[in-house]
């Protein structure tokens, strides 16, 4: 694999100094821990804090959505590896001006059993935390078994509606409220042409052989529900688009939002292409999007391949959507 | 090539056709010429149109910059080639108020030929058209023959120059001076560490032997100034620095702007491990930055590598990079 980088070893800690050095106006790092990252907008006003966290190489997640209306505090960990339930802690004490904190993260087993002990420091430190965990992903288990499904790109609408209506002055329980519901009517989907080396391994976690795809790909690799021929992007966009919409499901009439992410090394025009078919497929069914995001939103570093992302909108996730943010992964002038 | 397309003869008739769908609150595609691209913002207020346009693949760039207070219309090219002397013309015409209009180019034969036409056709429909030409790049050729330099991610400074002014108000002159001092100060060089492939084609236009870079190589792989052994971040970015710096030439003191690019494939990681290489580099040299951006700014398909555009900033400048923007490429609030 070629790169640009120092020692393998110290990968997130050289992309942590730059990411402070380019977005010292709205980010810096905690003074107490290295791996925490703390919107400067975080105590602008009296609010609900917004905390997430996971591994590293999936820029912008997590830190990418740190800043004004989103996340508050991030909990980094090291490469495709959860955060430490001590920086899980020092977020939450980041974001915490006494009106509780909102811990929104995806459903991995480490990220779980780390919230779970920085929650009980909290306890300790009479801090009230309440947990959403992203389960988006419909390829990682099936619909009756929806708890062991594993939270990917859909994390990005659930931090952006918790973090709008954090940032309204709404309490710590309708925070919750919201942003489970954000992740309730979210779905995702991955399809993986092309993996990814972690930069201290010498070889890919896993292969792709050319002329194939993963369908249902995880984040980080985790095996999809099949291996196929490579198809056109009308065929994988039709494919994509029929899981997500069946599961959620959609009916005539629903408006939605769209997210459509490059996995790292994906070209923009290829995503773009894929929208196109997507769009078309939704607008058939009698689906109309409200809101539509199409770039490399969450990634796993230099994976190729694509995710699909919708969620089923209502009133005040679309007065939440159109909340001015501002993030190096996210930013998005207030919608009239 | 791993690719998520339909047809390889429509790559870009497709992806326009979803970047349209995507972005309908932005821009719209002209419905004269479709390949135009147009700001829904153009006509807001009174003002000089800001024109540009280049071939397909380097997405953002260069519909991505197409929007409020940036550029207003764009012609859009095959991939990796010039956009016709029609669409340039068209573009002018989208952009045209009455005021005027600036064409913000970069410098390669095709787009040179294509907007002379263009501007000819202009002049019949008493249309009056100012150009600037981009020449950033100092890897294409010495600084005594800068007039041959090609345009490359310094355009995105030129023409966020460039659009603030107009927006302020400025008469077509004062856009030109501006956008020229703008790409004046402007230095670019870029490294490749893996080749990209034009979708029609079977195979690379070009090779990278892994284990070695291309030190100074153009946006569609033109050959740089030599191939050598793949250093690490902190001896790239020691060289790349040392090049564009001397080249200005930078006096202690200055302030500037930094724009890092990935080129397709490189992570957004390894793109902040290399900013702050080039951070600390500049610091040491007196030279402090003003403004940063660092992410997938102006690509090459899916080449892996990277670009390092810097900026010597005066206060007119600084003015115009605090402007508010919203693009796909880029958006930012307003900069107190």
């Amino acid at each position: 694999m070629q790169r640009i980088i120092n020692e393998p070893g110290f990968v997130v800690e050289d992309m942590l100094k730059g990411f402070a050095k380019c977005h010292k106006n709205m980010i810096h790092v905690d003074p107490q821990n290295p791996r925490v990252v703390v919107s400067n907008f975080c105590k602008n006003k009296k609010k609900v804090g917004v905390v997430t966290g996971g591994g590293s190489g999936h820029k912008p997640a997590f830190i990418g959505y740190c800043g004004k209306n989103m996340v508050d505090a991030v909990a980094v960990g090291e490469i495709f590896s959860s955060p430490t339930a001590k920086s899980f802690y020092d977020a939450i004490c980041a974001a915490d001006q006494g009106q509780g904190v909102a811990c929104l993260y995806g459903n991995y087993a480490g990220d779980n059993m780390n919230v779970k002990m920085a929650m009980e420091l909290a306890e300790d430190a009479g801090i009230a935390v309440k947990t959403v965990v992203a389960n988006d992903d419909v390829a990682s288990a099936p619909k009756s078994e929806s708890e062991k499904r594993r939270g990917v790109a859909g994390e990005i609408f659930m931090w952006k509606v918790g973090g709008a209506k954090a940032n309204q002055g709404a309490s710590l329980d309708e925070v919750i409220r919201a942003a489970q519901k954000a992740i309730d009517n979210t779905r995702s989907i991955g399809v993986g042409l092309g993996p990814c080396t972690i930069p201290a391994n010498k070889r890919p976690n896993f292969s792709i052989t050319p002329g194939t795809m993963e369908f249902g790909i995880g984040h980080h690799g985790e095996p999809g529900i099949r291996v196929e021929k490579l198809a056109s992007a009308k065929e994988i966009a039709k494919a994509m688009t029929k899981l997500v919409i069946e599961d959620v499901p959609f009916v005539k009439g629903a408006e939605l939002a769209v997210l459509v992410s490059g996995l790292g090394a994906t070209p923009v025009m290829e995503q773009y292409i894929f929208f196109n078919e997507v769009e078309e497929l939704l607008r058939e069914q009698g689906l109309s999007l409200y809101a539509s995001y199409v770039g490399n939103y969450f990634t796993s570093l230099e994976m190729n391949g694509i995710t699909l992302t919708v969620m089923k909108l209502d009133d005040e996730l679309k007065e939440c959507l159109d909340e001015e943010v501002e993030t190096m992964g996210m930013t998005q002038l207030r919608r009239s």
